[in-house]
């Protein structure tokens, strides 16, 4: 898929890059970097065990990233104790194109006093408010719209039709995937006479630096104040962040979570896909939350829940295991019953 | 965030304007609305208790909203029963900068007989298809599509990359954040041979005044007839609505809430983040379902359910309470058995 | 709602085209189809079941479609064994507005090497990258970004700002609703340092032939190689499809299904809504998921699973009902404990 390096890169070169040592020719030349399967003459590969599986031994790459040297293998080997960090750094920094730097598109519609940093790309029917500014090297596909007051760090990436509202500030270094929408009104109102008055949403939201945000994400902006995602975060597709929520450093928040409003989340935190969290919650750092749980209690630092309540991991496996025996419980329960009975009439 | 008011309103107008009534300085010019953290001099807060917290009273705020007045507080006080609902009344109609009105952006792309009311504003590349109607004071963003025959009433916000497809007919005051989709196929298939032949989706999409929806919400038209959303009912981000769903009026759709095709739903029904609902069941007026809840059978009006089958919440709260002694009981009834055993043997 | 044919379409030819046969008139001519309750001279009604209820004998429908002939009813009708099928087909074949083709609007930006078949409908502000290829018949409606290097098959539908990235590769009559997003970056990182690296995603996604996607679906490239939806499964809205999944054919996945990395479909396979698989599963040829189900184990072919732990449905079902008797269940064991203490005394 990936269009192949000419003449290539020595693997010497990689292994100066990342730290590591060369076991075997390190003057072989890659050209690109492929799975083990599909790997062609010319390809760097990962290998995640220290040994070499049988799969790996029928590749047709030229070297290997792997954790220990195998000595029975003839082929280059470059080694260092997290191999496929490795081959996401060298990918990144020699095998991947870099982005095309066209400019900005003539359909492009400005506002007034938009600054606009160096080498930066914007695709066409983009949209920039006033007062916008965009950092170096950012690109903003087609479609984007990007409200006024917007900041936007040096060299992130926002992906076709990605909108950021009003007022709302992204990092450097940022990913945002296709679709997802940024500022949105937090979701609030409050009853008279049975009607819902929405309370309107004066805050906004800010995106830290080295953040990604998958396609399809929202994330409402705060009622006051400001709804925060800090540095290094993940964040899968289709999640949902609602108003004054504030996440916390290096978290991982897999596809279709739910936080609701005021939720705060330490940092290192991992919640599975499809969990949701009920509002004004504080989920401790390094917390992890089982994929599908419902989480409607605090959760203390360093603790795993699980659960529709969300409660210890392991009694929560437990009871999973449990469940499926309830009708057997059952049983057993009417059976002691009948026993007692029965010997309660022939005493 | 706001930019403040010059030279700013009288708490008297204020008081006015709700119906409430000044304790203190009724000459007090505000300038802005914040929260009591963020406060500054000439803002208005509001305080949702009947006393004042020390975070109020260490505020800076020139005035409170508050339902009982405070005799030890300097400060001028706008008593008013629902100091909440005041406050969103307030900043709606005098904080809150009206919406600029651009008219219709040069990159508008318009259908043959659209008829546009006054004071609209349309911006840079919005579709509108072909016998579209927008009402009075219509504010589309940038991206926008409007399908044919679309008619949307006065008033009514559809922020950026909202889409309505043809024939949906959209209310007055509606509000739609960015990136939703009114107007999609119903997921209909007949099977035949083991193949899934689509059946024409020839219905529309009915949402009426004062009607919010989310961000990146789904609504589909409906098989045959409408789907529709009553008047007034709220709608967070990421909900599903399938074809022939009905909505009735005043109801709240917290984020991430499935509901499947031909499910009628009452008025001022309260669901809960990620609850699902199966298709064809009533859900009464003024039901209340728990968020995360999965609902296969038709609510009774009034009820409250809960749980992944939705059964009665009270049973469910309890439920929820034992599951976790669930080991617990487990080891009771082997304990019972050891004892029986035991009894029998020594006999 | 549809507009009505004139002067129409005989009965005969109806049944012609499907294969069935006509009991009564078939000289009669029909303009347009309806639901029972809408139903207006002319129309043409399809009815599920082998009667006539009276809301169809008061239908003002002028022919049905029904499975068996019904004698007392003087109206003609077309006699087939499926009727809904059959009703889909005419549907689509003869009273559905064939889409217009406008050819490509001036607005659309397209990059180098851009094939376009004949008869295809470009709307505004369509982005089509380089060396895109369009297969004939192909409609991209307004707002739609296509990447590098797509290809797109012969008369496909792209609704409003549906978007593919580069080198995604779409079958023909594939259907895919608004704001759908394909290519979008898989969910991979790998931890160093306490932060975490992104996996450059290298490969890209096949959609195959008759595949319709919802509104609001994610379906992310492959970190290598293909994440792959095969031929004649639908797909409803909201649902997230990770990196490297395969799905087979003629799959039904119902809204907000999320499906993690890896995981593998098997063919005729029924999701229900707002299931969630883990990865690296093996779900078997036509395996049924109930609607909510927590998927974590692989499933057999043919096998029907249900429940946060997707267990045996057959048990999970038994298991759903014990779960409201759990607060009974306790307080037998308490009875029982409680009688064997008492006897325990008195001995």
């Amino acid at each position: 898929m990936l269009p192949k390096l000419n003449p290539g890169v020595r693997l010497d070169e990689l292994a100066q890059c990342i730290q590591g040592h060369v076991h075997g020719d390190g003057d072989v030349l890659l050209t690109g970097v492929a799975s083990l399967e599909q790997a062609e003459a010319g390809d760097l590969v990962f290998v995640t065990d220290s040994s070499l599986s049988s799969l790996a031994r029928q590749s047709h790459a030229s070297a290997f990233i792997i954790s220990q040297a195998v000595e029975d293998e003839s082929r280059p080997q470059l080694i260092t104790p997290n191999p496929l960090y490795a081959f996401a750094l060298l990918t990144q920094r020699y095998f991947l194109p870099s982005i095309a730097r066209h400019g900005i598109a003539d359909t492009v519609v400005k506002g007034h006093d938009v600054r606009i940093g160096p080498d930066t790309s914007i695709g066409a029917f983009v949209t920039l408010g006033d007062r916008v500014q965009l950092g170096a090297r950012v690109t903003l596909y087609p479609g984007v719209v990007i409200g006024h007051d917007v900041v936007i760090g040096d060299d992130s990436i926002l992906y076709p039709n990605v909108i950021v509202l009003d007022g709302c500030q992204i990092g450097a270094r940022v990913i945002v995937q296709c679709g997802s929408v940024i500022g949105s009104d937090g979701f609030g109102y409050v009853e008279h006479q049975g009607r819902h008055q929405k309370i309107p949403q004066l805050g906004s939201v800010v995106i830290e630096d080295d953040v990604e945000l998958g396609a399809n994400v929202t994330v409402d902006r705060a009622t006051f104040g400001f709804t925060t995602i800090k540095r290094g975060t993940k964040v899968d597709n289709q999640v949902q962040i609602a108003h004054n929520v504030h996440i916390g450093e290096d978290c991982i928040l897999v596809a279709q979570v739910g936080i609701a409003g005021s939720t705060t989340v330490g940092h290192h935190v991992l919640i599975g896909g499809q969990a949701g969290l009920t509002d004004h919650l504080t989920i401790g750092d390094q917390a992890k939350i089982a994929a599908g749980s419902g989480v409607s209690r605090s959760v203390k630092a360093g603790k795993a829940v699980g659960g529709s309540m969300a409660f210890d991991y392991t009694s929560w496996l437990k009871v999973q295991a449990l469940i499926q025996r309830l009708p057997e419980m059952r049983k057993e329960i009417q059976e002691l019953k009948a026993k007692l009975a029965d010997r309660e009439a022939t005493q």
